[in-house]
């Protein structure tokens, strides 16, 4: 496995509205994209810092995880998400040497990235994804 | 200001001898140096991804603000640092635009960066850091 960088940061919002000022004009980086991603329950919206993009993460109901994250412990910081070259390998390969994993094989993520991520119990308590851009 | 990239991501660990392996052995990113930062009572290290480094961070002692998180939250994401062209300069803009600061003015960081803290209550609950390499 080869990670190229980090391909995202996921943070957790009560809302896109409220948030995505304090993004544009106090840290003066633009909103690029929002989406909906049925799926995970949240809407998102993307910003490019560099090489990363920030990726805002508001709950569409309350049965979402990021619903549940935020009443637990507030908006923030909510996972780190690595490019690899292949998700599949890379899940297999950590899995292999131990690693506890959410997602066994990967799945479509935003941006019709493939997506998987690694349980916090066997990664130190950070929320690990692994993504991979199978348009490159 | 204008925000370049994402300089670091700080991880709050109990103990870098126990984390330094998961980075290295499963994630396969290499710990290039580590430092003591006594004014921020932590031991750190260090590994790149793509632009941005990942920096563990390990308290030395139970006043450290890294031993407070860790018993509060658990391991995990402590806080993100955005590389910024004057950190004087950019700490200044965004408390005009009333983020409340932790730091008024720059002090040394890790790796001779200057660098200052902005308050999770001005943020989204993200602790955020705008550091300025001063030998660039």
């Amino acid at each position: 496995m080869q990670i190229s960088h980090i391909e995202h940061l996921g943070i957790a919002v009560k809302s896109l509205a409220d948030a995505i000022p304090y993004y544009e004009n106090i840290l003066g980086v633009k909103c690029y994209a929002t989406e909906e991603v049925v799926d995970q329950k949240v809407k998102t919206a993307f910003f490019m810092v560099g090489q990363t993009k920030i990726e805002l993460l508001e709950p569409t109901c309350p049965e979402s995880t990021i619903a549940s994250f935020i009443e637990k412990r507030g908006e923030g910081i909510h996972h780190v998400a690595f490019c690899v070259d292949n998700a599949a390998n890379a899940l297999k390969e950590v899995e292999e040497k131990g690693v506890r994993l959410i997602d066994k094989t990967p799945r479509p993520g935003a941006e019709g990235l493939m997506i998987g991520f690694l349980h916090p119990k066997s990664t130190g308590g950070v929320l690990t994804e692994f993504c991979e851009n199978p348009n490159k």
